[in-house]
């Protein structure tokens, strides 16, 4: 069986400590692991597959002979370190919005479009956390049914923005619980002018705002969408729209979902469909109160729908609810599957760079 | 001044606890206060401007020489009671759901359709919460531009299934920390075969289901939100679809709106209509990261709507985001300007009953 030599860059996060885990989970047979994280970082140990591996800086230098980067360090860390590890030869599969609408740069959900692969110059995007959850939902209808129309309204967890949120999370909860103030310094966005508690909150913006009152996160949810399923970010016959809220969960992120389709299926045929869909996981039985949660989403690596049922006066529209847990199959799960699809497709090679 | 001799129905309930406050505050002249629970609560005391009352345990004799009933103990309650309250002559404000959608009741917001209070048969209903924040909002456009279609996803509070509701939020939060199990008991419907915990959790069911996978909190605001804004909860011009979705905060629902109109207007124009529209609050300034949370709503009688933007793709379609103290605004504040709109408009009276 091949083996490939790995890096994970940014395994320190609550993204890169799942990489790790998803990576020594798979089948992917690793060669050498390479661990790189921030200045801070380095030198602290973690296990793989029982064996111990000390975490380095990450600089342009380290990428010499690797196969694969699952990298989840931040946009401008992917910006400055991946066209160094392209170079060197590596394909990198990245967490990062920063190469997400770059035409050449495939964005991928296994599930959805693994044919995207192919096109790769050495760099694939991993979707953001709230968009794979509901293409991997919505795909199997559009495919069956074709959708000319999303909306959709999310309830996102805090570790979307990392560690450090869901600490502050459970801080602020638990000053709440003392009586003290809770006292917010991250979110809604790092570096923000203003921050504002998340416990028993809620705070209507997930990244920086756009001229056109959208937010950052609700632009990419409408792009990446149309890129993923009409493989173009400014498709205009599938119509997507978004309004992304944090919610005060850990982890999992929920999304109410509206869509229309060109056609008026029955709905127990798209729940028969979306059952025996590839990552789906069908929990719809209100009648016994079946339905999607995030603490029992948290830790899996499926998406969840339930919840689904026919628009009460517009023929050919559902609304459904899906959840997912954002680090996982929203991230971490979602990159190593990307590896595994390359690997399968014999693609872990950059096309403009012989070895 | 005109004096009343006012009952409180309820009155130690989470809602009812906040009628005796926004009576309190009101300039309603009161002659005599009626104070009525359940049987456990009687004898316990209440101040009211000043002066101690003792709570009774409701019967349908306490209504003799009552002029207006505030009532919010419970559908069944309402119904075993109210009937003859109308009789003994007073005009009953009901929180509960029980006679909303009776033809000959009204069912009013005093900002949006007051002129139905004049329709009344000794009892005016008061809407669902959720429902009463969103039309606060949706009508002065409704008004200026004609809406044809509502989409709403809602963030619902635990107070709007009561104190008991909200106390549990609060302790299996406390559970979670300590590393304890948390023990639902109340959530997501009292009496339900299975509870869910809420705290660091979604919950995507409020109230019982219906035969075509709407639950009943849905169905209400679908049909409450075209009684009022079109006089009949069957309206077919207007379409309104909702997913309401119980979320991890004790006070203050959030709510993410689609609505299209007939016309386009721009965003300024209905910004503008909408900071000058009674009992509304914009607070819509996504630059200085202004928007509605409910940590600052809550206590707050307002509706407060922000994140207005055009729809990128829909010609005449429209987001927005709108939060208001469903306690308040949503309950007791409403049922108390409906009380006040009855004794402005001389409509404290029973048609039927001479008294």
């Amino acid at each position: 069986m091949q083996s490939f030599n790995v890096a994970i860059l940014g395994v320190t996060g609550a993204v890169g400590t799942r990489m790790l885990q998803q990576l020594e989970k798979s089948d992917i047979v690793v060669d050498r692991l390479v661990l790189l994280a921030s200045a801070r970082s380095a030198g602290q140990t973690r296990i793989f597959r029982g064996q111990s591996y000390t975490i380095e800086e990450a600089t342009t230098d380290l990428f010499k002979g690797i196969d694969i980067v699952l990298s989840s360090a931040g946009g401008s860390v992917s910006k400055a370190l991946l066209p160094a590890a392209v170079k060197a030869g590596a394909v990198c599969v990245d967490n990062t919005s920063a190469f997400r609408m770059e035409p050449d740069v495939p964005l991928v959900v296994p599930e959805v479009n693994p044919g995207m692969l192919s096109q790769h110059h050495g760099i694939v995007a991993n979707p953001n956390c709230s968009t794979i959850q509901m293409v991997v939902a919505l795909a199997p209808i559009d495919r069956q049914y074709k959708l000319h129309q999303v909306l959709v309204s999310t309830y996102q967890a805090a570790s979307g923005a990392g560690q450090r949120a869901m600490n502050e999370l459970f801080d602020e909860a638990q000053q709440r619980h003392e009586g003290e103030e809770e006292t917010a310094a991250i979110l809604p966005v790092k570096g923000a002018e203003h921050h504002y508690p998340l416990a028993f909150n809620l705070l209507p913006q997930i990244d920086v705002f756009e001229d056109d009152g959208f937010t950052h996160e609700e632009w990419k949810m409408i792009h990446e969408t149309k890129k993923i399923l009409r493989g173009d970010m400014n498709d205009t016959e599938l119509k997507v729209s978004a309004t992304c809220v944090r919610v005060p969960v850990p982890i999992g992120h929920g999304e109410s979902v509206y869509f229309e389709t060109n056609q008026t299926p029955a709905v127990p045929d798209m729940q028969a469909l979306l059952a025996h869909s590839k990552g789906v996981v069908l929990q719809d039985d209100p009648a016994h109160q079946v339905y999607p949660q995030p603490i029992n989403a948290a830790g899996h690596g499926e998406t969840f729908v339930g919840r689904m049922r026919a628009d009460r006066e517009n023929p050919g529209a559902y609304h459904m609810w899906v959840v997912a847990d954002n680090l996982l199959k929203g991230a971490a799960l979602n990159a190593v599957q990307i590896a595994q699809e390359l690997i399968k497709r014999d693609l872990v090679r950059v096309p403009e760079v012989t070895k």
